[in-house]
């Protein structure tokens, strides 16, 4: 089959490559997401080696679930171990000894075919269409926000980015909260979120700092994150969506003087996600930008790196 | 009066200071603490001028609250403005204009007088020796924890370090837990804790690996910050008691993909802690070193910085 091969150090179109093992679903896959963390990984980060891809919508080809076959699904990206304390726990997501789609030990999505144990998948609604299903795995990580924190909601919130990510959050945050201010850096990208209603602001004033209860970084980037402490009120809260690295000397004494709350968040629940595609709650059509075909790659992720979401078409 | 001011770059003993402002309790100083903070203060840390020394025990002497004159008490640090939001939800430590004794615009313990507002003073049942009050604004801090965070009386739970700090955060934390691992770098001091009925560990095992429900950082440096992402389970909460600046590069990569919860927790509640002394359901008498004269200054901040508790007599 065809297939998007990292060997490490760089990508390759692969038009042999073995179909995905047997014993799991085999799915078709109809349209592949290229997500920022997929950009990282070209440049070394988690030393994953094997297909891309992580963010899909297929069709169950085989499986022993006759249910599935036929059927258009998305799928959860990690799959546990099924005997440990967390996978018992239903947090497979945090399974010691996972797989992820694409990421960890598990060929991905950028390829015509892929396999996930059949428990991972999550049938489409029909009026739920392939572009915007391609949505459900970075939109779920959105919803974990609110899974793992209870928010009010008249809290001051900002999200900080408005890329990709920042503006799946401000979508779905937006749903049960109404004082959100969404900081970024390019005005296009701004004045999406402020169609949604969401004030939108480029650069930190004086009035803001140490003003909202919960911060969202979503930006992935060192000053993101040393904004958040800027931002954050005394006892608020920072999720931290978006994995940082800081290259210069980080100082946390702000955030324990003002005794911030930190949580890390990642990987979130579909069901909501397909719900709110279906039922409108969120829409994400306007921040699709172009779909590529596998062949054209190279065209693909040149695109992905400014664009807000690019598609790929196996 | 006698005074030990720090004026940015070095201290010196004064023998004519100032007397402190009135409008406030004034207070003569009975016993003075040499706290961590104070020692990182002399480096230049928060560019503070003035009297240093904010662990004290002392007599008010002068006050309008008629009833306070002449009874020994203890005094929270933070003097709030009175007129915010933060102090009109009692929470004057988080107040942005308040003045922190010895530390920030508000001169400190390590001095024959001090003042504060009555309000910040609670009195010391006679069951509570002067060195025993000492550590009544240390032992605050430690209380702060669970004031924070509801955590299970069977949680798994891993203190970083040994000093001053530590040893004060096992006390409280073994009133209602049972399964507490101490993980510090000197034997003598974790003989301490074991005495206590606490495990003690020189080292990270592999088996101890994400294995921790609650990490507490009570050991000031980088390497204790990085071994909290190793100890913390996933979704597991991580507890910053002392301040971190690294020096290095910081990856939150793996806090993100655990969804660790960080919470910086800083100054307490007095009364549990002066309960907890009063009751005997904390001892501190094994943590006192020595006691020196405000004139042997030097010697006493030298001692401080390789012993438990080192206490100032005015």
């Amino acid at each position: 089959m065809k297939a998007v091969y990292f060997d490490g150090s760089k990508i390759s179109l692969k038009t042999d490559y073995p179909n995905p093992k047997s014993g799991e679903a085999l799915v078709k896959v109809r349209l592949a997401g290229i997500c920022g963390t997929d950009l990282e990984m070209i440049q070394g980060y988690a030393s994953y080696v094997g297909i891309l891809g992580h963010e899909f919508v297929g069709e169950v080809v085989e499986s022993d679930n006759k249910n599935l076959i036929g059927k258009r699904i998305v799928g959860e990206i990690n799959a546990g171990c099924g005997k440990c304390q967390m996978c018992a726990d239903g947090l497979e997501r945090h399974c010691p000894n996972r797989t992820v789609l694409g990421i960890y030990k598990r060929d991905g999505a950028f390829a015509q075919y892929l396999s996930l144990p059949e428990k991972n998948l999550h049938i489409i609604p029909d009026s739920v269409s392939d572009e915007q299903a391609v949505f459900v795995e970075p939109l779920a990580a959105a919803f974990e926000i609110e899974e793992q924190l209870k928010i009010k909601s008249d809290a001051k919130i900002a999200v900080l980015g408005d890329g990709r990510l920042a503006q799946l959050i401000v979508r779905v945050l937006r749903i049960n909260h109404t004082n959100i201010t969404c900081f970024g850096k390019h005005k296009e990208k701004l004045d999406m979120a402020s169609k949604l209603g969401i004030q939108t602001k480029i650069g930190i004033t004086p009035k803001d700092e140490h003003s909202f209860d919960v911060v969202v970084e979503a930006t992935g980037s060192e000053s993101g994150f040393l904004d958040t402490m800027k931002l954050a009120k005394p006892r608020g809260t920072v999720v931290l969506k978006s994995t940082i690295a800081s290259k210069n000397r980080l100082d946390l004494t702000t955030a324990i003087v003002n005794e911030i709350t930190f949580v890390g968040s990642r990987c979130g629940p579909f069901r909501p996600a397909i719900q709110a595609l279906a039922t409108g709650a969120v829409s994400v059509d306007d921040l699709i930008d172009s779909v590529y075909s596998l062949d054209d790659l190279g065209e693909a992720l040149v695109a992905a790196k400014n664009k807000l979401k690019v598609l790929l078409k196996p």
